[in-house]
Protein backbone atom coordinates (compact mmCIF):
# COMPACT_ATOMS: atom_id res chain seq x y z
CA UNK A 1 0.00 0.00 0.00
CA UNK A 2 1.15 3.41 -1.24
CA UNK A 3 0.81 6.61 0.56
CA UNK A 4 0.14 9.55 -1.09
CA UNK A 5 1.02 12.81 0.00
CA UNK A 6 -1.72 15.29 1.04
CA UNK A 7 -0.72 18.80 2.10
CA UNK A 8 -1.43 20.30 5.95
CA UNK A 9 -4.20 22.51 6.02
CA UNK A 10 -1.74 25.29 7.18
CA UNK A 11 0.01 24.60 3.96
CA UNK A 12 -2.96 25.08 1.56
CA UNK A 13 -2.33 27.96 -0.88
CA UNK A 14 -5.68 30.22 -1.52
CA UNK A 15 -4.73 30.46 -5.85
CA UNK A 16 -3.56 26.33 -5.71
CA UNK A 17 -7.00 25.62 -4.62
CA UNK A 18 -9.01 27.94 -6.71
CA UNK A 19 -7.02 26.42 -9.69
CA UNK A 20 -7.40 23.07 -8.33
CA UNK A 21 -11.37 23.68 -8.47
CA UNK A 22 -11.61 25.74 -11.21
CA UNK A 23 -12.24 22.98 -13.82
CA UNK A 24 -15.59 21.82 -14.97
CA UNK A 25 -14.41 17.90 -14.84
CA UNK A 26 -12.86 18.55 -11.08
CA UNK A 27 -15.75 20.60 -10.16
CA UNK A 28 -18.10 17.85 -11.48
CA UNK A 29 -15.88 15.51 -8.69
CA UNK A 30 -16.05 17.64 -6.24
CA UNK A 31 -19.98 17.61 -6.38
CA UNK A 32 -19.69 13.88 -6.29
CA UNK A 33 -18.17 13.20 -3.17
CA UNK A 34 -20.28 16.14 -1.42
CA UNK A 35 -23.17 14.51 -2.48
CA UNK A 36 -21.73 10.60 -2.40
CA UNK A 37 -19.17 11.23 0.31
CA UNK A 38 -16.52 8.43 -0.36
CA UNK A 39 -16.21 7.21 -3.93
CA UNK A 40 -13.07 5.32 -5.87
CA UNK A 41 -11.41 7.34 -7.91
CA UNK A 42 -13.46 6.20 -11.10
CA UNK A 43 -16.77 7.51 -10.89
CA UNK A 44 -19.47 6.10 -13.08
CA UNK A 45 -20.56 8.51 -16.24
CA UNK A 46 -17.81 10.72 -16.96
CA UNK A 47 -16.18 10.12 -20.15
CA UNK A 48 -12.98 10.97 -19.30
CA UNK A 49 -9.84 9.04 -20.14
CA UNK A 50 -8.37 7.29 -16.97
CA UNK A 51 -5.24 9.21 -17.32
CA UNK A 52 -6.48 12.62 -17.53
CA UNK A 53 -9.20 11.50 -14.40
CA UNK A 54 -5.91 10.49 -12.57
CA UNK A 55 -4.29 14.02 -13.02
CA UNK A 56 -7.62 15.73 -11.50
CA UNK A 57 -7.31 14.06 -8.65
CA UNK A 58 -3.75 14.15 -8.58
CA UNK A 59 -4.27 17.90 -8.65
CA UNK A 60 -6.96 18.35 -5.82
CA UNK A 61 -4.99 16.03 -3.75
CA UNK A 62 -2.21 18.43 -4.27
CA UNK A 63 -4.19 21.36 -3.59
CA UNK A 64 -5.94 20.03 -0.07
CA UNK A 65 -9.39 19.41 -1.77
CA UNK A 66 -9.35 15.52 -1.67
CA UNK A 67 -7.90 12.55 0.31
CA UNK A 68 -6.96 9.62 -1.07
CA UNK A 69 -6.52 6.16 0.69
CA UNK A 70 -5.80 2.80 -1.14
CA UNK A 71 -7.82 -0.84 0.14
CA UNK A 72 -6.53 -3.04 -1.42
CA UNK A 73 -6.62 -2.33 -5.13
CA UNK A 74 -8.96 0.29 -4.86
CA UNK A 75 -8.35 3.82 -4.53
CA UNK A 76 -11.02 5.50 -2.48
CA UNK A 77 -11.50 9.28 -2.52
CA UNK A 78 -13.36 12.33 0.18
CA UNK A 79 -13.57 15.40 0.08
CA UNK A 80 -11.28 17.23 2.85
CA UNK A 81 -14.51 19.27 4.17
CA UNK A 82 -13.46 20.09 7.17
CA UNK A 83 -9.88 20.92 6.63
CA UNK A 84 -11.24 23.33 3.86
CA UNK A 85 -13.81 24.82 5.84
CA UNK A 86 -11.77 25.31 8.78
CA UNK A 87 -8.61 26.94 6.74
CA UNK A 88 -10.54 28.52 3.68
CA UNK A 89 -14.06 29.84 5.75
CA UNK A 90 -16.83 30.12 3.44
CA UNK A 91 -15.23 28.73 0.46
CA UNK A 92 -16.09 25.30 -0.40
CA UNK A 93 -19.88 26.12 0.65
CA UNK A 94 -20.30 28.98 -1.43
CA UNK A 95 -19.14 26.51 -4.64
CA UNK A 96 -21.26 23.72 -3.30
CA UNK A 97 -23.70 26.26 -2.98
CA UNK A 98 -23.61 26.94 -6.83
CA UNK A 99 -22.88 23.27 -7.96
CA UNK A 100 -25.96 22.08 -6.39
CA UNK A 101 -28.48 24.91 -5.79
CA UNK A 102 -27.34 26.49 -9.12
CA UNK A 103 -27.89 23.50 -11.16
CA UNK A 104 -31.18 22.65 -9.83
CA UNK A 105 -33.00 25.93 -9.26
CA UNK B 1 -13.09 54.51 -27.47
CA UNK B 2 -13.31 51.20 -27.41
CA UNK B 3 -16.06 49.18 -25.03
CA UNK B 4 -14.88 45.74 -24.38
CA UNK B 5 -17.37 42.38 -23.56
CA UNK B 6 -18.81 41.51 -20.32
CA UNK B 7 -20.56 39.09 -19.27
CA UNK B 8 -24.25 39.62 -18.18
CA UNK B 9 -23.98 37.95 -14.24
CA UNK B 10 -26.78 35.42 -15.64
CA UNK B 11 -23.82 33.79 -17.41
CA UNK B 12 -21.04 33.76 -15.20
CA UNK B 13 -19.86 30.24 -15.19
CA UNK B 14 -17.90 28.80 -11.55
CA UNK B 15 -15.48 26.89 -12.70
CA UNK B 16 -14.34 29.96 -15.03
CA UNK B 17 -14.61 32.46 -12.35
CA UNK B 18 -12.62 30.06 -10.39
CA UNK B 19 -10.02 29.23 -12.73
CA UNK B 20 -9.85 33.49 -13.32
CA UNK B 21 -9.32 33.65 -9.66
CA UNK B 22 -6.71 30.55 -9.53
CA UNK B 23 -3.55 32.40 -10.13
CA UNK B 24 -1.73 34.10 -7.71
CA UNK B 25 -0.98 36.98 -9.78
CA UNK B 26 -4.82 37.71 -10.60
CA UNK B 27 -5.82 37.28 -6.59
CA UNK B 28 -3.07 40.24 -6.17
CA UNK B 29 -4.46 42.46 -8.47
CA UNK B 30 -8.27 41.51 -7.22
CA UNK B 31 -7.24 42.07 -3.59
CA UNK B 32 -5.52 46.06 -4.78
CA UNK B 33 -9.44 46.49 -6.33
CA UNK B 34 -11.22 45.18 -3.44
CA UNK B 35 -8.60 47.55 -1.59
CA UNK B 36 -8.45 50.50 -3.81
CA UNK B 37 -11.08 50.53 -5.64
CA UNK B 38 -10.98 51.36 -9.36
CA UNK B 39 -7.59 51.59 -10.61
CA UNK B 40 -5.42 51.80 -13.91
CA UNK B 41 -4.19 48.37 -15.70
CA UNK B 42 -0.95 48.96 -14.86
CA UNK B 43 -0.64 48.80 -10.75
CA UNK B 44 2.94 49.76 -9.58
CA UNK B 45 4.81 47.90 -8.20
CA UNK B 46 4.11 44.54 -9.84
CA UNK B 47 7.10 42.91 -11.80
CA UNK B 48 4.88 41.67 -14.24
CA UNK B 49 5.57 41.98 -18.04
CA UNK B 50 2.66 44.16 -19.53
CA UNK B 51 2.00 41.60 -22.33
CA UNK B 52 1.16 39.15 -18.96
CA UNK B 53 -0.80 41.40 -17.23
CA UNK B 54 -2.82 42.20 -20.17
CA UNK B 55 -3.46 38.62 -20.59
CA UNK B 56 -4.62 38.73 -16.52
CA UNK B 57 -6.95 41.15 -17.30
CA UNK B 58 -8.62 39.92 -19.99
CA UNK B 59 -9.18 36.72 -18.03
CA UNK B 60 -10.79 38.23 -15.31
CA UNK B 61 -12.96 40.64 -17.56
CA UNK B 62 -13.93 37.53 -19.38
CA UNK B 63 -14.81 35.50 -16.60
CA UNK B 64 -16.79 38.89 -14.63
CA UNK B 65 -14.52 39.10 -12.32
CA UNK B 66 -13.87 42.84 -13.20
CA UNK B 67 -14.83 45.35 -14.90
CA UNK B 68 -12.81 47.88 -17.58
CA UNK B 69 -13.74 51.07 -18.82
CA UNK B 70 -11.89 53.18 -21.11
CA UNK B 71 -11.32 57.09 -20.07
CA UNK B 72 -9.00 59.02 -22.79
CA UNK B 73 -5.81 57.03 -22.88
CA UNK B 74 -6.27 55.22 -19.74
CA UNK B 75 -8.13 51.69 -19.20
CA UNK B 76 -9.66 51.51 -15.25
CA UNK B 77 -10.74 48.72 -13.91
CA UNK B 78 -12.76 47.83 -10.74
CA UNK B 79 -14.21 44.89 -9.46
CA UNK B 80 -17.81 43.48 -10.50
CA UNK B 81 -18.41 43.23 -6.33
CA UNK B 82 -21.83 43.34 -6.63
CA UNK B 83 -22.56 41.26 -9.70
CA UNK B 84 -20.33 38.20 -7.88
CA UNK B 85 -22.11 38.82 -4.91
CA UNK B 86 -25.39 38.05 -6.19
CA UNK B 87 -24.60 35.64 -8.92
CA UNK B 88 -21.63 33.53 -6.59
CA UNK B 89 -23.03 34.63 -2.96
CA UNK B 90 -20.17 34.28 -0.75
CA UNK B 91 -17.21 33.25 -3.05
CA UNK B 92 -15.76 36.59 -3.37
CA UNK B 93 -16.28 37.02 0.68
CA UNK B 94 -14.84 33.79 1.40
CA UNK B 95 -11.65 35.15 -1.21
CA UNK B 96 -11.34 38.03 -0.10
CA UNK B 97 -11.42 37.32 3.96
CA UNK B 98 -8.02 35.13 2.81
CA UNK B 99 -6.49 38.10 0.77
CA UNK B 100 -6.58 40.26 4.01
CA UNK B 101 -7.09 38.35 7.17
CA UNK B 102 -5.44 35.78 6.29
CA UNK B 103 -1.94 37.59 5.17
CA UNK B 104 -2.01 39.87 7.92
CA UNK B 105 -3.18 37.82 10.87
Amino acid sequence: MRTLPHPHPEDFDLATVLHALGDPVRLELVHRLARDGETTCSPEGLSVPRSTLSNHWRILREAGVVAVRTSGKTRLVTLRRDALDTRLPGLLAAVLDELTGGRDG
